[in-house]
Formats: C-alpha cells, structure tokens, sequence
C-alpha cells in the first residue's frame, strides 16, 4: 500500500489522516502550526478540489510563504485568481528573486498591473532581478546581501552583525566587497566565529572562489554547487561589481526541475502537474499522438509499397515489427546515454568523438548477436533459411543506423537549439521504423520477387 | 558547437584548453590550484585514457578529496586499481558518511582488508554510518556534530565555539541536546550572531523542528529538505537520542541520483557512467534488448495468428503498427505521469484514485478522437469503410488498455517492490502490442472471415 503515512513527517500524516476521514475543523487547527514547505507539500500532493479546501483554510499570513514553496504551476494557478492588490501584497513578502520567478510567468499586462500597485522602494527593490531572464544566475539570484570591507577586524564585524535583527537566510559567508563593491573574497562564518577577534578580514577571508557571472546559465550555476558543495555563491556584473547572492534552495530547485524535465519531455508530457484535471490534459498529450500519428503513417506507408511481397509471404507481416522494435530500442539507448551526458555538463569536442564512435561499436555489436539469434529462431520458425537471412540482414542495418542516429541526434539538436529530450525519441523511432521495414521488406522484395 | 569553454568556470576552461592541445606539463601545473570539484567534473567529463591521465597528475594529497568528489562507479573504479592499505589512508581524510558510502559499495572481503588496516580509533568513528544501510538517513548523516545545552548563553557558546579551530562543514546550525543526549532543538548560527550576549539558548532556540529519524528513506529525507529549504538537519535514533546530522551537500547528491535514476533505467540502462567501454557496454545493453526482442516475438505470435486474414487483406499489414504504436504512445504518457507523482511523493490513497480515473477518461478521450481521424484517413486510402470501422474501433481498445494499464502497472509493481521505472515500459508496451494486434486483426477476421 503507498501510504503517505509510512514516511512522511508527523505533522505531514496527521493532516492527511484528518483529510482522508474529512475532518476539515481539525485540519484548520493543524495547519497553523505547520511549515509552509510542508503546507505546501500537502496541497500538491493532493488533487484539486482538496488543494482549494487546504487554500481556503490558510492564515492570511501564511498564504505569501506556502505559495513561495509551492510548485510554479500551482502557485501560477492560486495566483490566477487573486486580484492585482492581492498579489501585489503577497509579493512584497518574499524575495526579490522568488518575485522575479513568479513575475516571468504570468502575461505582461498582468505584471503591469501588479507592479503598478507597488510602492516605488518595492518596485525598485525587483527592479534588478526582473532585468535577467530566469534561466540565468541574474535570474536565480537575491539582492538580499549582506557585505563587509577587508579592513575590519573580526571584532567589529561580529558587533555589526549583532545591529541586525535578522540576517540573510542561508548565510554561510559574508561577502567582502572594496569601496566601489567590487567581489574581494568570502568570509565563511565558520571562519569568523573560530577566528581570534583582532584578525582582519583580509586576513582571514578566502579568495580563491571565483564569483558567479550573471549570465552564467542556471544549469551551470546547478553543476558548480554541485561539484563545489557550495551553499551559497556571489553574483557580480561583467565590470566584477557585487550584484546578488545565489543560494542552494533556489539551486536545489533547478537540479530537480532540470532532472525531471528530460524525463517528462521524452514521453511528450510537458513540464506540467501531475493533477491537471482531463478536459486540459487531453489536448496537451493529443498534440503529441497526433506527432506520433503521423511518424506512424510514414511508416505504415513505406510498408504499403511492398503490399505484393507480403501478399506472397505473409510471414513478413508477423516479423516485421521485430526488426523495427530491436531498431527503436537500442537507439533509444543511445539517445538517452548522449541527453543524460548532456545534463551533467560531460559533452566537449574532446568526449562527444569517443561517444558517437562507442554507440556505434556498441550498436554493430548487438546487431550481429541479435541478427545470428533471430536467423535461427525465424528459421526454425518458419522453415525458410532464406527469411532468415533477410531479418539477419536487416537487424544489422537497423541497429547500426538505430546507435548512429541515437547518437548524432542529439549533438545535432542542440546545435540547431531545439531540446533533444523532445524531439529525439519521435525522430529517432521514425528513423528505425522506416529503415526497419525498408531493409527487411526490401531485401524480401528482391528475393522472393 | 557544444563546447566546454562557453560555460565552465575560468578555472576549468584553462585546463580543458590544455588537455586538448596535449599540453600535459600545463595541466600539470594548473591542477594544484583547482578545487576537488572541479577537478573531479573534469575527470569526468573525460575519455577513460584522459582520466587516468589527470588522475596520475593529481597530488597525493589532492587524492582524497577529489575521489570524495567524483560519481560513485568511476571513484569505486579508480579505488578498485589501490592497494587496502592505500585506500584505507585516503579515507581516513574523509567524513565518516561518504566513507560508508565507499565501503558499502565495495566487495566484504575488500572492506574487511580496508577496516582491518585502520587504527582501533578509526574504525569506530566509522561504525554508527557503517550500521546503517546508504539509502535511509543513517547511511547519509555524518556523526562530526556540533552540540550545546540549553542553559548555556550566547556569549558562553560563542567562547565555546573559538576554542575549536574548525567547525564541522555546513554548520547552520548548533544542536541543543539535553544532559541524556537527547535532541531538544536547533539554534541557527544565524540567531547566535545576532542575539543579546546573555540570553540562554533555551530562550533563543527553536524546538518547532523536527529530528529525522535514522531509519527514513533517503527519498524521503530529500524530499523534506527540499519542501523546507534545510543546510542540514539532526538525525536521532528511536529512542530521540542524537546520532548525526545530514547536510544539504550529500542530499543535492541524492536528489540528482533519484531524478537520473528513472531517466536511465526507463531506457535500460542502468545507472553507470557515460563513458564505459564497449566490451562492457555492449554486454550490458543486450540484456535489455533481450528482454526487448523476447516481447517483440509474443507479439509478432499473436499476428501470425492471424495469417490467412493478413493474406486476404494485405492492407492490414500496412495499417495494424499504428495501431500498436498509438497505444505504445499514450501509454508511456501515462505511465511516466505516475513514475514523476511517486518521485515527489505524490502519490497517496486519496491522490491514487483520483489519478487512475484521471488517465483512463483522458486516454478514452484521446481514444474517440484519433479512432475518428483514423476511420477517415483509412477508408480514404484503402477505399474500405468497413477498414475504417475496425481500425476506428481497434484504437479505442488499444488506448483505453493503454490508460488503465500505463495508470495502474506502476502502482502495482510498487507494491510488489519491482522498480516502475524499469520493468513498467516494457510490460506496458507488450500490452499495448499484444492487445492492439489481437483487436485490430481479430475484428478484421471476423468481418473478412
């Protein structure tokens, strides 16, 4: 039985409990007490009437930091049917780069609007993370900084931090800057509190990391925290000026989103919620049958122009769709081993050589052992040695063209800027098809005449 | 052109420019100043011969900490070429979670040799991570914590960290235990720097977090940081007492692997490196195209059921693979909409339900209006309404089967703790197959006898 109670946190089960027996009275009188992620883990994992009650039932107070932790598409959702003001409101709550994130993707009339009902501080405040697309470090980053010069001693910085009533979340550094707030280096805070108080900061700050440009792609900034372990990194102009902070959490929400993004785009679904009601679904996944369809009858058509062999052995029809599968299979193989490499950065002139020449190795080789295995069972099957002889044939050519095409694909995708992950796997399924049944009826065409 | 130099950091520009020039005595010199990171994503953006290569350039003190960088099967590969006692003088330089990770991965008899050559001291700061199977919180904590009373104040634990000369990676925060050890709360580093010098932690700590218990799921810990945007978090055993504490740098890790994880295996492949060899490769992916063909043969038995139809009716050679292909299609939707909802976690008994019905109405939706494209595209093509008919009704059959099956066969092989991500394609399209040729050929029998 999946349960959401064999794993999830108390507080998460004891609302789901109360939601499941539809005890709403005790539900509003947990949800205070809850954090927003877990809130907000509650409302996606449910479906959508649910999502509208557990909405309903919130804190005025609490609606700004669920929805910052909700997934982009629901949030978008609740958003929709807020006013302007409403929204506007909320906003002002959450950081500058959650508001630019939430901002992108609601229609420009509408951002207008909300921006129009701002204060001039507020709006000048979002101004510099609304100026970089979300797919950047511009875009991923905060404002929110808190910076030190290299002369103080630890000493003064520690009673200039106790001045804050709060500091920055997720400050594992501060940042030194020089008087034109140009990135000098970090001081990690584990260095401060072990430091001896009259050490300077130039003394004790690191300089070796290399701050973050903003126009690094959010994808490389992910890699970078990845390899680096780095819990948050400094943001600077091309003139080296300090411009944001970047911090894991966003991060960790691009590594997520860039994982389960191939995985949904290979099977045509979109970067969607699992809870999107039918009549908004349907359409979506029709568009991409009807790519599908139309692959399909390419293919049916080149085996429509070989109607007359299969009139005479009929025993092509019952095999043909073998030699198109092992095709589609192993390119499928191959496609996936060069998109997966492609996310994690291992793609260069110096890799992507060696990678097509060992998918075709690697193709040629199962070809031959499968073309053996299936020339003796089609042999044995049909008691025609000749027919398996043709499907030997034409599982080598298939599988061969199957890990060429596997791997070329996606270089040749990317370079052309349309997402392997979407397109790859139709234009690969058509290439076996339609080479499949062209080697195997062919070949048959020209021997059984 | 996919080009390592358009994104990486500066740093690993400069040494991929000299590898692909041969420059090895340039590389030689720049690698001292790289972090473990970066060199560890530079080995494994690399051919295997470049690997070994940069590995042999490497310090001997650069050693350990790159290996603790590097993905799991190449770091086990490199460690498989090492004497125990090389090994085991690597590891004592790391945390005693990632050591568990190694040691785990490794043959008993290896991790026996590695354990016996470690000092009495060493193998017990290994035996709480060792205790713990990798894949629930235990395995991923590190016992290196942090830990003050309550009745302390700021000032008293301030003195109290300065007498460190170090504090442990990511510390966020400090874990109050009470005299029994038990975890009591967490006070922020954050809150510490800013607070009155003699308020207690008891006044200033927050108790409103919840220990992860060690036995939690690595998913499910991932998940929860993730929801509540944690650097780290305590980790008690059942009794409450603190055994260790996760840190968002091993949960990035974790996150990566899952997502990567369905995305590898829906296709066969494992969850390897992308640059093994082909004699290693080619073995590998056989087995899959194995299983593959064996399917592929089960449906081609069900057409050649149906032969002297095919021979009467030639066209329905040319027609029936987009029928199969079509179910193929909209199931894989299906099935990869629920394979994503149980990677988040959402997938409960109240969501269950609700999704399975959600997929069978979209795909029975999806069904009438391609059944109708096809009917009118066949009988236009064949010039044979009663073609039209049977191919119109075969799709509405094929598609509902492919919805029910592709909602309900991941749910199903959770229970009976089979990977969905790894048998539920090929299940799901052996169904789509074996139905869609059954009721498209088999209608057609009867009507052309």
């Amino acid at each position: 039985m999946v349960d959401i109670s064999a794993q999830a946190s108390p507080a998460v089960t004891r609302v789901a409990d109360a939601l499941r027996s539809g005890a709403l009275p005790d539900v509003a009188a947990y949800l205070p007490d809850m954090s927003p992620g877990d809130i907000a883990y509650l409302i996606s994992a449910s479906p959508p009437a649910t999502r509208h009650e557990l909405w309903s039932l919130l804190d005025h107070e609490q609606e700004a930091d669920v929805l910052n932790e909700l997934p982009d598409d629901i949030r978008n959702h609740f958003l929709a049917d807020l006013q302007p003001e409403a929204v506007a409101e909320i906003i002002v709550q959450l950081d500058d780069d959650d508001v630019a994130d939430i901002l992108h993707e609601l229609p420009q009339a509408e951002t207008d609007l909300i921006l129009d009902s701002l204060t001039t501080d507020d709006r000048e405040r979002f101004e510099t993370a609304l100026s970089y697309p979300d797919d950047v470090a511009g875009g991923l980053m905060s404002t929110d900084t808190l910076t030190i010069r290299p002369d103080l001693t630890m000493d003064v910085v520690l009673r200039y931090l106790r001045r804050h009533t709060r500091l920055p979340e997720n400050t594992d550094s501060l940042i030194v800057v020089s008087r034109e707030d140009k990135y000098v280096g970090l001081l990690p805070v584990r260095t401060l509190l072990v430091s001896d108080p009259s050490a300077s900061v130039r003394e004790m700050m690191k300089t070796e990391r290399e701050p973050l440009d903003a126009m690094t792609s959010a994808d490389e900034v992910a890699r970078r925290f990845e390899r680096n372990d780095w819990i948050s990194a400094p943001v600077v102009d091309p003139q080296g000026k300090l411009i944001g902070r970047i911090t894991i959490d966003d991060v960790v929400d691009v590594i997520r989103e860039q994982a389960d993004h191939s995985l949904a785009v290979m099977a045509g679904l979109g970067d969607g919620d699992a809870f999107t009601p039918v009549l908004q679904t349907a359409p979506q996944r029709a568009v991409w049958l009807a790519v599908n369809l139309l692959t399909a009858i390419l293919a049916a058509s080149v085996i429509s122009l070989f109607q007359a062999t299969i009139e005479k052995v009929v025993a092509l029809a019952v095999l043909m769709p073998i030699v198109a599968s092992m095709g589609g299979i192993a390119g499928t193989q191959s496609l996936t081993v060069l998109i997966r490499a492609m996310a994690m950065g291992q793609i260069n002139d110096r890799t992507e050589i060696w990678l097509v020449r060992r998918e075709i190795l690697v193709s040629a080789l199962n070809g031959l052992i499968w073309a053996f295995v299936m020339a003796l069972v089609t042999t044995y099957w049909f008691d025609d040695s000749t027919l398996g002889l043709i499907i030997a044939f034409a599982i080598i050519v298939n599988l061969l063209t199957a890990g060429i095409a596997g791997a070329s694909l996606p270089l040749l995708l990317e370079r052309l800027k349309i997402d392997p992950a979407l397109a790859g796997g139709v234009i690969l399924t058509t290439v076996t098809d339609v080479v499949g049944f062209w080697a195997f009826l062919g070949l048959a065409a020209y021997f059984y005449g």
